[in-house]
């Protein structure tokens, strides 16, 4: 029931927004009653904490899967990249949430969510430092920019990824990383 | 008085959310009465509306005239790119209720700004494909995930670029060209 009220509210937050979704319409979304959503939840907040935990946190246990395999770090950035691009396509409601609605969390767990979002950004930043320590990646990038320019990119088509569409996540992943890797002009 | 009003609003639904901010709380934070309000505007969403339009045709305008020289098309790249970042330093709160507040237009005004948005990254691709055609760019890039992997990267800087950080809306912009341009790899 708790998977439910979870899967329900996203859905509900993502369509219609978090101020404009009661208890009451989550509840009779599902034909439960308000009991069932105070017996899992102290608050529509504390709901929405958890929609952002799991999507953060899911994020995380991923990303150290793949900092910690041997391999380029050109091929870590590319699957940072796919697993980003997976979630936008496999929870396109979450993403949706997750970024529009963090503003209705309170202070101690938005500082919480911030924290986690950091080391996300973190693990891709040491990826590029790495790949420009390791000369896999030009001397003269600022990492930090470069991270947030990648990260932005991605996290950006929520607002226009469509997974019926003509591209796979996987093909606009590789889009990207070739795009960000070698650039969009013509070699000399 | 009209400015005023706007000005206060972007700040009040920029800090505290749309739904939050009542007509009241925007009355009150210029010492005018309602009257005053209503007679600019016929609702809060008339009002939401108006400083959407203003963001976009804003930019739409600036675009025109950067389309309309004698350039590269790495140039014209770059200057709106610029455009954009400047836009978000300058009006770091209109950024923030022009892409989440979105969703609080009536159907009709959606509509509006949607077609214009699509126009402002239709000017960028046709940017982008004059460049493959010329070969200035690579001919192998899908030109419409790159225009949105760049739009994406620029337009996800409201979340984070701090006008008093360490680099300026110029140099971020001359490094999210660079990288897209030249990319991130080390040459052979």
């Amino acid at each position: 029931m708790k998977e439910k009220l979870i899967k329900i509210s996203i859905s509900l937050f993502g369509q219609n927004g978090f101020t404009e979704t009661s208890i009451q319409d989550i509840v009779e979304a599902l034909g439960v009653t308000k009991g069932t959503f105070y017996y899992y939840f102290k608050s529509k907040e504390e709901l929405l904490m958890e929609i952002h935990l799991r999507y953060i946190e899911d994020l995380l246990k991923g990303q150290n899967e793949i900092v910690s395999k041997e391999s380029t770090q050109e091929q870590k950035l590319f699957e940072m990249v796919y697993m980003l691009m997976q979630h936008i396509e496999g929870h396109g409601q979450s993403a949706r949430v997750f970024f529009r609605e963090m503003q209705h969390l309170n202070e101690a767990h938005l500082e919480d969510i911030f924290k986690k979002s950091d080391a996300f950004k973190d693990n891709m930043k040491k990826v590029i430092e790495d790949g420009i320590k390791k000369k896999e990646f030009r001397q003269d990038l600022h990492a930090n920019i470069v991270t947030l320019a990648i990260l932005g990119a991605v996290n950006w088509s929520y607002h226009w990824f469509n997974p019926l569409g003509e591209l796979s996540d996987h093909a606009v992943s590789k889009i990207y990383i070739d795009l960000m890797l070698n650039g969009l002009k013509a070699s000399k």
